[in-house]
């Protein structure tokens, strides 16, 4: 038996979605841009899945941009208004517990000259909103929260940084990195107080190699790609059709009857949870059931190293990461697990299960018979 | 019958690229980072797509950091090194005939305090190697020229630029926008003294969202998107799998026997410039032959509007492009053709027909026979 349950990594892409870009690619592969019928052609499925995600989202269309990916997104967002509104403030507000792609440009705008807050979390990887209200100050510009932190699946609390953000001074850009987040929420970026969010396709059973990123029409951003003008002048270069159009299908089946999907992954995740925790010396990180998000569950197994678990179940045919597999190969200490003050002992002792929709619950069973059965044997053989 | 000659702006994919897409996405769809064997079977992909250019490029495959396009590794060549090198100098080189995912990044470095040369280039859209000689200076730290022109299909002398930049100063970095060259010429960055060379996957039959920069080892350069680290840490986000595999198939098959193609695009072309000539009242524009690029023919119309022209050939299934279609929609006046001093009145009746290894005689036929029809009845209701 196989169980994929790394979909926080990365995700399975749908017949659907293969099926549309195989035919775009294969017949109607023309250039947005030429000015004949098939630029037209091609250009009308760029028109339809901006359509769809302004529909999902409840924006305008004009406030989509197609980039090549989360981390795309999240630096176009955060250089793009840094940069844009760097005379309106150098300070910059995130959380300690971001992606690398937030973390990592952060730290790029540091070396620019801008200063950065990063806000603590509790032990639920839940951010701080005291914290928020006390970092925010007259040079503040931009804060940007993720949505589910991608090791734990914590939540975080948008909607109130929404509220604190334009209590204090509306003029502050709202930033979400809704990567983890979309195709498992409803989300509606001008009820939540939301200025950008981003989205990447390979999470969502839809292609590698593009994301999107929403910009509200207010928000004032300037391009990280020059060329020819494309997408308004916000993103030059020939559109990704055959991508663009995958991540719309994906994201339309995602949404299709979520509301029950969504249902059964916290069924599944419950029942996953439930046997987890008569697993001896296991600790489940985080909050769970509706208080974390239906897809991920971050288990720390005590005196035993999270290698060692992830190739033995790998060999059982189970795949899940060890923190979040979405940055280079290097296995280091999860930032996200410190930060949430993770026993030491406990750091390197985490793995992630990440389910979806076609997660079943013999996947699950056999993972939990597994680990019941590999977890004496590596232990037994763990030097103290 | 239709005749797509408008493949300078995005070719048709082939099946054997979507076959091998559609099989890393349905089946070995992992992320190269994962540490379990999804990730690493997705890994080998990345390893063997990178393997082939490397061979193919006779480099070496850490010297190979794909992209999401052509735009994204020219912007990263120029606002990488320029960055990187800023302390050796500020000046920049480049031609006035660039592609706009140049010309518009070096306008960007200006902002940035940049120094930047336009190399003007002689009547048949050739760089000019005295203005080359004359511009390099002790500030000069990067010369960025394309190989061959988007739209006219000017060959630059490269080599010679190579020759002339390491005489003059061999740490002066020299990047290769080798867009509409890769595929159609046998490049060798070491032989050819190229340091950086950019690769766009849909002009070569390879799926749109994915190119390539190859950098020399001795390269300083800064990435321009910060995230989880991939590729050495120059370009992070997660792999586009399918993308990077599906351009290195399509690569491969355009090397495959390709004297034998070039040397019949050469006679397809010869063909198309023959009959072309004998309609009245057009101008092929740059050199022809061996002299220029087997696949792109500029012709000016006297006496006809290029968009009317192009709608005409349209109606005909012919489809063509004006100017360049790599840019956005609207239709501006070539700088490539002005640069030429291409006379003013016929600045604004200029198609470019950009052909492929697929295309056939029959079509070639096809076009000058609807040209030979169209041209008289367009010109009669054109006001003077």
């Amino acid at each position: 038996m196989e169980a994929y349950l790394d979909n926080s990594a990365t995700t399975r892409c749908l017949e659907e979605v293969t099926d549309k870009m195989v035919h775009i690619m294969r017949e109607d592969y023309g250039n947005p841009s030429s000015m004949h019928m098939r630029g037209v052609e091609a250009e009308k499925y760029i028109k339809e899945a901006k359509a769809f995600f302004a529909s999902n989202l409840k924006v305008n269309e004009k406030e989509i941009y197609f980039t090549s990916g989360g981390t795309e997104s999240n630096n176009l967002a955060l250089i793009g208004c840094a940069m844009a509104n760097r005379r309106a403030g150098n300070h910059l507000i995130t959380t300690s517990v971001e992606h690398a792609s937030v973390l990592n440009t952060m730290k790029y705008l540091e070396e620019q000259g801008f200063r950065v807050t990063y806000l603590p979390v509790d032990e639920d990887g839940r951010v701080s909103l005291d914290a928020l209200k006390e970092a925010i100050c007259e040079e503040t510009i931009l804060v940007s929260c993720m949505y589910v932190n991608n090791e734990v699946g914590a939540v975080q609390p948008i909607e109130e940084i929404g509220k604190i953000i334009r209590e204090k001074n509306p003029a502050i850009l709202f930033h979400v990195d809704a990567i983890q987040a979309y195709g498992k929420y409803h989300i509606y970026p001008n009820r939540q107080g939301i200025d950008l969010l981003s989205v990447s396709g390979h999470k969502i059973h839809g292609p590698k190699g593009v994301g999107l990123l929403y910009v509200n029409k207010r928000v004032k951003i300037r391009p990280i790609l020059f060329g020819g003008g494309q997408q308004n002048g916000m993103r030059s270069g020939t559109e990704n059709v055959p991508g663009d159009a995958g991540m719309a299908v994906a994201a339309k089946c995602c949404y299709e009857n979520l509301d029950e999907k969504i249902d059964r992954l916290y069924a599944l995740k419950d029942h996953f949870v439930e046997g987890v925790k008569k697993l001896p010396d296991t600790r489940v990180n985080g909050r769970t059931g509706r208080d974390s998000a239906p897809q991920i569950v971050s288990v720390s197994f005590a005196g035993v190293r999270s290698e060692v678990l992830l190739h033995a179940l790998e060999d059982k045919g189970i795949y899940v990461s060890a923190g979040s597999a979405c940055s280079s190969n290097k296995p280091a200490v999860s930032h996200t697990l410190s930060s949430m003050h993770l026993p030491k002992e406990l750091l390197g002792s985490t793995l992630r299960f990440s389910f979806c929709f076609d997660t079943t619950e013999e996947e699950i069973d056999y993972c939990l018979q597994e680990l019941s059965e590999l977890l004496p044997v590596l232990r037994r053989f763990v030097r103290r």
